[in-house]
């Protein structure tokens, strides 16, 4: 023990001088305020990281479930929990009031794995090989995969609430609600009806229930 | 050039020596008949390797728009093209006859990056943010690059027909097209019609269509 | 919608002539019976997929806590849930009986992300750079983040059971278990002692516990 | 319908909620203002892109043939094409005047895949393995794949002009030409000749046809 | 010739004129001054870039082992050489008095790759599955690998000072140290204790030796 | 350290169940025997492993360098070294006797960072853009980084036999040496002139040396 003691203000020495010099690419805390760019967004500076942007706390509360889907999705992506950035993951809560969907959708940039924590869910998802559906009731304890980029959905399967927890291998999975990239926004309906076979009254009736015009 | 010539028979021999030790992963093209992993299909023996795998003349005419979207997608991904394995990269023709159209779908794996090489096309894509439509008429020679993952059409925008053909980012891109996902397999209408807003006539109407059951 | 079902005919035929010549790379659901490459394990025959291969109920049951640290880790990674391959997500339950610890411990192949579903933990990891720590009482709701390859401990931090569950963005991430890497296997105690600079006895009684030799 | 319509207000609300916090990572139009990393440019910011970033109208035209190879290549990478950042995409048009050849290159960064539309094309690529060469003649409609990294070359293969599109998996492919590299800078020539075998009047003619001192 | 030299004009003009427009994306030679992303740090100007940027000259001189390891390890990681952001590799020296040793450590970020080039050294790493120990006396000239993230060591294995290189597929993988991690910080003892089974005696004794505190 | 006894049957019984379950992705050791895929070679039974994959001994020697360049290059790359594989690193030993020289070459599939263990090395690389030259004399100690792809090239500097090795960022980086790509096969000599604008005579000459036809 002699010798440490004596040797301890050579080897503190020659640790800090080797950490002064390395890089800090443990982990890349986004600065929300800084150009993002392909890989994600600019690192915090280091000596400004703290416990707190490691942790989230806003998935604690249910979502509000009170609207035309019975259902809530409360992202934890990058944009909301900025130590996620350049870690390849992140996390959704879902909220299903009784009747409640998550209507079809996609995630363009990763695959889902479904965790359901409370009540009953049916959930499903389309394969793009000959649309194979896969489509299973799962209670709580239960996990399902859906592929990245596929059409999946998740329905209330019991009359009271359902929680889950969705998990993403990106920090910035994207969510694409197919009838909102339809008929959310301004692409002319006579376009709507071209690109998918569905009648005038129909794509009329879902515009103005979701507010698209055209 | 004299020393050069006394030292052939040694040079000869080191670089064969080498190149016998060297691993042959220039390229892996497919061999369709073994198990396929995460990465792609496995490698073909390279002693089996001819020019014939890297050339692809699938592409040279015309695919059949006889058919209900007077359009045609011939694939030249790496179950056609066994060459791309492993190479990251893809293409497929697309023929629309006047009136033709490539009804809304995404590539799971790949972003597109469609190239014009005759006649019209009128292309869009919806952004997941805030449903955004971009939406372009093309002339020969145009490009138009639509994200990975993201929803997108072609419509021939002429009166005459048009070709095109779409790289992608991997050598297996996939293709949902939307409709097909949700009219042409044997998801209950019921779910279908949770899941999409859409009326069950609707619904009932474009699974006969499609070849639907449920 | 008479033109519609003159044409289903040959739509059917153009569609299906299109499938068949589809890869089936939406996902690749492990065969555990072949050799597994760097990328994950061999596609399991898409003929044999089922809805059972994406869906994982092992983790509905706690694991068994009683043990040495209270604690329980069951995997749900691609060797226990085959339709995670190659989609670069897993998950763990983790289950703390009052006292519970899971010891300092990394993921050499992914990062995690805690949720918190039951109870209160006390987590934390330490950075390499400067060895900051940073720890945090997590309750019901919560989520850490533990960067890739770092270590991390989770410690019961209250009076009653606790729950989580860790995503992981790796179909495969690893566990290394710091005292069982050093004290449950051969490597020399003279070894061990030089290279953690641990004391000789506590090297043997951990040794002697953790059920290591030599 | 009554139930949606009284529902509007608050799904409208809850949409534009959640998509109020949502990152815009469905694509990164480079910002060619702002300095790059090692994943490509900085994004520009969502406000401001407009349908004309995905369009490229650049190809549209024939390069410039008069030149001392009777051939042009046009590049619509990145920094050309700044929708393409991040999206691992980019492409080049091929003009090839009677006689035009494209000298022996590489693209450091990407595979290739040559589509012939117009005229023909013989093209060619050597394996690092065993120097094998992979020589076709191609025609219209004609793919043919070159692995990343490895030499290649294309040549106007019949009397008339001939056009092809090569497209890279890389928003950045690069492009390295062998003649230009070793003859079109400064590098002394007796290193040129001692790393190439070349003898020194060749080298010195072609430094002189390229431009090179030294 | 003749034909050559008339042409040179119209060449070196269509040569510029690609080249002006050509991205510059062969290296990112880091620029320590702009905030880093998740794929490294930005580049510099090309304008900028010199051959120094290339070379890194740091690791000529052995590392001072005056120290309570008699050991040193000096990166060459990106923070030190710029020129490698973005590329993908790394380096260390190690120089190991006699008696010296590197305590068990282990690199988030990369697998590394060792070769002796003076002396004997004797490494090992434990793997995670089963705790597996892989020990060997290396003599100059050996490599041995060490998987990512895997705990690993290495010890002078003679009687004079050894010498090695260890590679890295990282620009930055990382170095966490164990026992700088449990005892070099203000980690309170009694919850290492928890986490490591260490006695509170040995805690205490290490943090002392290593400046810890709590 | 009673409890820790009594509890020793049931810890080890949970460790060892846990283990059980658990893949082993830690390495992927080449099974050179079977089928690769792209991203390297199918792994080795686990079982099978032993310490002797992990270390490679065959760059003791100095390669030899009795030949028309005057130096060996000696690859550890996956086929020689199996426990490289799926790791992405790889190394090669260089020996540049006086005079000797290591020609113009590139590697497709990494960056290269050399190293000099003994005497004197003028290394160079060209970039593709402007073909800007990056030389420089190194010394024992010395590092320099060849970017991906791009052609570079190593001479011995001094009088004496130079020593070095040349790590990798891919277990199979490639190796592709332009003049045998050019002349040490069947290419015809009208389609290597036309390509390279190299003269006849010098084409036939350099042909008949390195062993081509054509």
């Amino acid at each position: 023990m002699h010798k440490l003691s004596t040797l301890l203000f050579s080897l503190t020495l020659s640790i800090l001088l080797f950490v002064s010099n390395a890089s800090v690419q443990d982990f890349c805390v986004a600065d929300l305020t800084l150009p993002a760019g392909p890989a994600g967004y600019s690192c915090k500076s280091a000596a400004k990281v703290t416990t707190a942007d490691f942790v989230f706390t806003g998935l604690r509360k249910a979502g509000n479930t009170t609207n035309i889907i019975s259902a809530a999705v409360t992202p934890a992506f990058d944009a909301q929990y900025p130590g996620l950035n350049g870690l390849g993951l992140s996390i959704a809560r879902l909220d299903l009031a009784p009747g409640g969907v998550v209507p079809f959708h996609t995630h363009p940039g990763a695959s889902e794995l479904l965790l359901v924590v409370q009540g009953t869910i049916v959930a499903g998802f389309v394969s793009s090989f000959s649309n194979q559906v896969y489509v299973k009731k799962l209670v709580k304890g239960d996990l399902m995969i859906f592929p990245q980029g596929l059409l999946h959905f998740q329905i209330n399967g019991g009359g009271r609430t359902a929680v889950a927890f969705a998990s993403f291998g990106s920090a910035n999975p994207g969510l694409q609600i197919t009838d909102y990239a339809l008929f959310a926004n301004n692409l002319p309906s006579v376009l709507v009806e071209k690109t998918t076979f569905l009648d005038d009254a129909q794509v009329k009736k879902l515009k103005s229930v979701l507010g698209g015009r055209g």
